[in-house]
Parts: C-alpha cells; structure tokens; sequence
C-alpha cells in the first residue's frame, strides 16, 4: 500500500478520553473512531488487524478439527426465557423490540441458540463430538464503557460450544481448546497465562480465562512465577490425542494461577516465597465446562449407545477477538507508539522514502515495494512529499516491526537501511538483501 | 473435510414455508436454520459459501483499489436526525433504547456514519479520492421476511463509499464500481446486468441496479436481449484509467436495460422486435451518485485548490453478499439441488466411497483426499457407512460440482469415475488422472 492512497488519519494530539496507552494509540494511529459510547468504527488500519487476529483464530480452530459458522446478532427472547437467562442477564443485554412487537436482543454470547440448532438437528450419540464456533459482533449494554476496545459494548468475540456423550468427551474438549488457545496466543506475540477463574452468568465449575499481565489489566492475579516460563513453542499436537491434550492441561495448569475471584492465600503462601507473584491481567478468553446446564433445560439429548435420551454435555470457549488489540498494544508498545508482533503486524515493513520526488530515491522505493509484493509480503511506502521527522514518527507511531530507510546518501553506497522497531537497531544492506531478510523473519510467522 | 466429522444436517422433506427453491434447498443442504422470522443462522456449509462470496468481493475491491474498514451495527440515531433520514426510513428501521434510554439504531445503511467519519479526519482535496467500503451485518425490519436469506431482516452486505472533489471524478468513482462489479459476479458465475433504477431511500440521480434474471425475481425488468451477449470476460482494466472504466460503462448501459420503476414504454419499444425482453430479476447489488446530498447536510467539506470550502461528492455502491447465496442458487441449480459454479462451491470436489469398510476403496479414498489437499483443494469425502444412493443424493443435493466416485469394481481396472454435476457426465479415469483434471479445472479459479 502506498501512503499516498491510504487512508491514515494520524492524530497529533492525545485524545483527553482516553486514560489507557492501547486506547490512546489506537486512536492516535487511525485505527478507530469512537461513534458513540463503546462502539467504534474499525478504520482501515485497525481493521486490517483485527482481520491479522480473526485468522490466526480461524486457523488454529479449524487444526483443532472445530466447524466455523455464524449465528445472528439479533435474536428471539424466546431461547432465552428457555434457559432462563433472558431475566438473570440484567442491564447489561441491549433488549430490542422489533415492529411487531416481539421481544429480541442483540446477542451476548449464543450459547441457547447453538443449544438449539444442536437439537432441532442432532439425535444420537453416533454423531458426537461436535464442536461449532463463530466470531461474530456481540453486544453488552456496560454502564460505563471505558479502555477503547478493551471493555467496549459491541465487540467481536469467537464463542465457540462443544458437544459430547460424557463427561469424559467433554473434558478432552475443554483441554483441547485449551491447547489451541495457547498457540493462538502465541502466534499473536503474547503470553496468555490459562488462570483458575469464576464462571459468572455462563454457569459450570471448570473454567480458566486466559491472562496477559499488564499494569492495566482490570484483573488482580496471583501466580506462581514458575508459569511465565512456559511456553507452547512448535510442539506437534494431535488434537484427537486426549493423553496428549491432558498432558498439556496438567502441564500449564498445575502451578498456582488464579485471578482475585478464586484466590486462595493458604494454597497461594505454599508457594516458595519468591515465586509468589501479584500482578494484573487483561483477560483474552475464557473456556467452561458447564455439563448439562442447557441441554437439561432446552432438552437437548441425544439417543445413547443403550437408546436411551441422554442430555449431551457442554463446554463454551471464547476469545476476545477486537479486545485482543487493545492488549496486544498493552502488552508491546513504547513512548513513540506501538510495535506490532510480526504475525499481527497490519503491514510487514514499513518503506520511508527520505528524498520524495528525488529520481533515484522513488526508483529504489518503488523497486523494494514490487520485490516485496513479489514475496507475498505487505509493504506501506510512505510515498508523501513530508519531512523526514515526521514519516519516522508516523512509522512508529504505527508500530510497523520493520522499516526499511531510502536516501540519496545511503544510494550511493548501494545500500538502504533496515530497522527494528522492537530495538530500534539498524543494519546497511544492499536493497537486494533487505529484501531477503525481511522475508526470512516472515517465513516463520 | 471428511462427512463424519462434519456438521452437515441434510433435510429429506422440503420445509413447507419455503416458497422458493434457493430457500428450499439452502434448508434441506443444512446451509442455514431459522432463529427468526427473516433471521438465520449460517451452518458449517452455508457458511463456507457465505465467505468464498465474501472473498471474492473484497479481492475485487482490493483491486479497484477501495479501502476496507468497518462500521458498527450499532449507531447512535444522532447522525441519522443530521440527515434527516432518521424520520424518512419508517418502520423497516430496527430502533433501539439502550440502558440510558438513548436512540439507537441498527444500521441499514452508514452513508452517515462514513460521512461523519469523512467529516472528522479530511480536510484538503489533496486527501481525494477515496473510497472506503465494509462487508458488515445490516437490519431491515421487514413486515413480512420471505425467500429465506433473499429477503431477510439480517443481511449481510457490502457498502461502499466515495468522496471525491468534483462530479466528474466522483463519476469516475461510479464507473469504477461498475467495473468491479461485473467482475465480481462473473467470477460467482453470475451474469448480473446493469440497469437503470431508481435510487429509493438513499438518493440521487444516477444509479443502476445489478439484476440476475430468475423467474423467482422480486422485479419485472424489460431488456434489449443484446444485453446478455455482453461478457466481461479477462480483459485486463487499469481502474485509475477513465476513459477505460467509462467505455465499459457505455458498452454494458447504452443497449436498453430497466426496472419497471424506471422503464420508459416508448423507448423499449424503439428496439427490434425480436430483442425486446421482459422477465424478472433479483436484484444483487446497486450503485448510486448522489452528489452532495449528504456532504451538504452534514458538513463535510474539504478546502479546494483555491482555499475554499467545497462539499465532497459521494456516491454509495452496495452488493448483497447474504443474498447472493439465493440469488445464485435460483440461477443454477436442477431437480437434485443445487449447482454451485466452481467460483464459490464450499468444496471442491466429492469423494464418493462406494463401499466404506473396504480396504482398497478406503485406501484409495484416503490417498485421493490425500492428493487433492497436497494441491491446495478442499475435497468433502463421504466416508459414512451408508448405501451408495444415499451418498450420490446428498452430493447433488448440496451440489458441488465435481465428484469423484470410487468402488472395488473400477478400483480392478485402475479407474475412478469423475462426474460433472451440470451436465451429468463421467469419465472413467486413473486416481492420478482425476486429481490432475480436478487441479487443471480450478486452476481457472
């Protein structure tokens, strides 16, 4: 993309409403627009990256063998008198009445209408498992919306819903999710720490929501220091495996991890005392295990091995796909502006033309831009007639992970100049072998 | 994907509140199940086709060179009162209270959303032109949904937004899209004629209105029948050239072809006899000029080379993703089911096991899914234990329009059987030879 074409409407000021660094970032790089309280546009920079973070998501369901599909925003209050949620929701359920009147809602979380798509369609055990997502918008009326996307009222959220015969079946799908939100999370530059939580209006007893620490989390956590030095990495999974999936449950859930909600000091001061560690969190996702809580109250049962009804037992999964932003910049940033995670990066490199209008500088510009198209990459040349200082500022502002610098000087010697946003550190190259090793740092994201 | 562990709930009884065969068939593949009246839910299958559509229609945008980004579902109704528009739409406009009893909406349409944000961040007609478009969920509370997702109250839709200095260029912008456009349903198989239309509720003078011709349209349309002589076939366009995009505009409007909101008796009855068509039409998409309609109402001017304020001529362009799946599917299909045109099938071909449990066709079937995924191709093998005829009659039902059938009778003589869907023909070739035809054919798309 070239600048020139690009729709960027960098702001130079901080804007006064926000009061976190993602938030005033994400407005000052035109990312997002506020249109009313908690509800933003996604302008062309920020949709590109949340675009980044709904396909990692998308990839790393469908390795897990889960089904991707959509349900509507707005729904019929009748699943949710069904269940018993349409009261116990409160305020913040956005509830809407439709031109004759009937009672619908923008949807918080979906777990009555998977609950009966799954019994209009599923009648025995042969068909199990089944797990279905989607990512879609959904809605929570906050009293106070606040953080930008972090704690918005229309968000984009993957809700995902499993379906077994047992309570065994459903417990391998609980640490199956578990194991691709870890790679999710990683793929995305951060740590997410899985924590033993609370279930609030989901309902269930096994629950763990995933952490990143930052000083601006909304949660107080309390860990064994011993968990940050895990790391998924490259494993190969099979996610049929249940061993294999256990395995990795044991592994990043056995150490103390919990947030205030399910504290518990006496376990906590077990822990050798420079390992206990407070911090706060950002929560990311969540998974539940919650059993027959729905398919016992909308009767959705299968036919059993002995065709008897059984009612299926059910966990839900979700990740905060537009808050993800707002964490990962919480998470990775500095005093100039964010610096993007290669495998969520909106462009791969950033090309700062320091002569615009200088022949031999546009022709060396325009010269990496096709080289690097040719690779498959995304390169943003700031191609406008500015000076210096202000296209580096931009840049970083931005928070592209690698810029690479064309001036007449550094021309002459054959070589441009490649830099780490993450560093600041440069290198002189020959265009031909900034190129290459750009590609090479993306080959593996 | 293997037929076992999918999500695929194949009706066999046609639902009796389906009057068309689009909605017919989309129950009966399981693509989509009702929530509520003019609401459904997207299941694995609906869905995959839903965003191969999707796809298609941001990779042509992309390359018009329009901008994606996002809007909310959720607006404030302060915008619309701006306008005017917030009293003009009725009661197909969704309102909604939220818990601080403020006007909210659910936006049909976001020229005023895009023009706000316009309004906000551009300032010179240096930052000219640009055209920004979302594919993002809408409501339109119709009295009586019908037609399945052809007439639905949530849809799914592309809406597109120019700004630009003067008419002309905002002209240009308008051509731009015609251009796209007929690109993006050629590639979904589609022949979707541009005809003269009248602009509704959004505006303006110039507008045409793209229509597939179907008996089951909701339009009468009277055509000269050269019209549908007109390809656009791979003719290569730079979008940036004018009188480019302006000749394909003349060549695919000049030759008579109108709604009957617009038609002109005297005019149609200028063309020969013979060519002189009535029919009826879906409508798929549309494309409006309205100049300063909404810049002038809502402020949104930019400083003209001579330093004075002027008001951006826009124009909004909108293709009805969600529809489309209908739309296509009335235009191609047969007594069987449906007949996807390799441009949006969710899969590329059908595995088709005669004889599960076999040891030579189950290795066979493995080693074609095998080979065809190794190519980049998403095969669907029906590995279920069920009788031949079950699994033929849900392969066409759901209509992909390549099938491979495999049993131990061809597996002697070395041969599979590779159906074409549209016509019905096989041929018996090698494993290796069905793979390479299948390959060659998508090569194309």
């Amino acid at each position: 993309m070239r600048m020139s074409r690009y729709f960027l409407p960098v702001l130079k000021e901080t804007p006064s409403e926000a009061q976190i660094v993602s938030h005033r970032y994400m407005l000052r790089a035109g990312m997002i627009k506020q249109s009313s309280a908690g509800i933003y546009s996604w302008l062309p920079l920020g949709y590109k990256v949340l675009k980044k973070i709904e396909n990692i998501v998308h990839e790393e369901q469908a390795r897990a063998g889960h089904l991707p599909m959509l349900m509507p925003t707005i729904q019929s209050a009748d699943l949710w008198r069904e269940s018993g949620r349409y009261d116990d929701y409160g305020e913040e359920m956005l509830r809407i009445k439709d031109r004759h009147d009937r009672d619908m809602l923008f949807t918080p979380t979906a777990e009555e209408l998977i609950t009966d798509i799954f019994r209009a369609h599923v009648g025995s055990y042969k068909d199990l498992p089944l797990t279905m997502y989607q990512i879609q918008w959904k809605f929570r009326d906050e009293v106070r919306p606040r953080f930008g996307v972090m704690r918005g009222r229309e968000f984009y959220m993957k809700d995902g819903y499993n379906f077994d015969l047992t309570k065994e079946d459903a417990m391998h799908a609980y640490n199956r999710h578990l194991v691709s939100y870890l790679r999710t999370y990683e793929r995305m530059g951060l740590q997410a720490i899985p924590m033993r939580a609370d279930s609030g209006p989901i309902g269930g007893d096994d629950t763990h929501e995933f952490l990143v620490l930052a000083d601006t989390g909304e949660s107080e956590v309390f860990y064994d220091s011993a968990v940050t030095d895990l790391t998924f990495g490259d494993r190969e999974i099979d996610y049929d495996n249940v061993e294999q999936c256990a395995g990795v449950m044991e592994e990043f859930t056995t150490k103390y991890a919990r947030t205030d909600e399910t504290h518990d000091e006496a376990l906590f001061n077990a822990i050798p005392e420079a390992r206990r560690k407070t911090a706060r969190g950002i929560e990311v996702g969540q998974i539940f295990y919650f059993g027959t809580k729905y398919s016992e109250a909308m009767k959705a049962t299968v036919q059993g091995p002995d065709g008897k009804p059984v009612p299926v037992h059910m966990g839900s999964h979700g990740i905060g796909v537009s808050r993800l932003l707002g964490a990962i910049i919480e998470a990775s940033h500095d005093d100039k502006g964010i610096i993007w995670p290669e495998g969520v990066t909106p462009f791969h490199v950033g090309i700062v033309n320091l002569k615009q209008g200088d022949d031999e500088a546009d022709a060396a510009c325009e010269s990496l831009y096709k080289a690097l198209t040719a690779l498959g990459l995304e390169p943003l040349y700031d191609d406008r007639d500015e000076r210096a200082g202000g296209k580096f500022a931009t840049m970083d502002l931005i928070g592209l992970p690698w810029r690479i610098t064309v001036g007449p000087r550094g021309l002459k010697n054959g070589v441009v100049e490649l830099t780490s946003r993450r560093t600041g550190e440069s290198e002189e190259l020959s265009p031909e072998e900034a190129v290459k090793k750009v590609a090479a740092i993306y080959d593996n994201h």
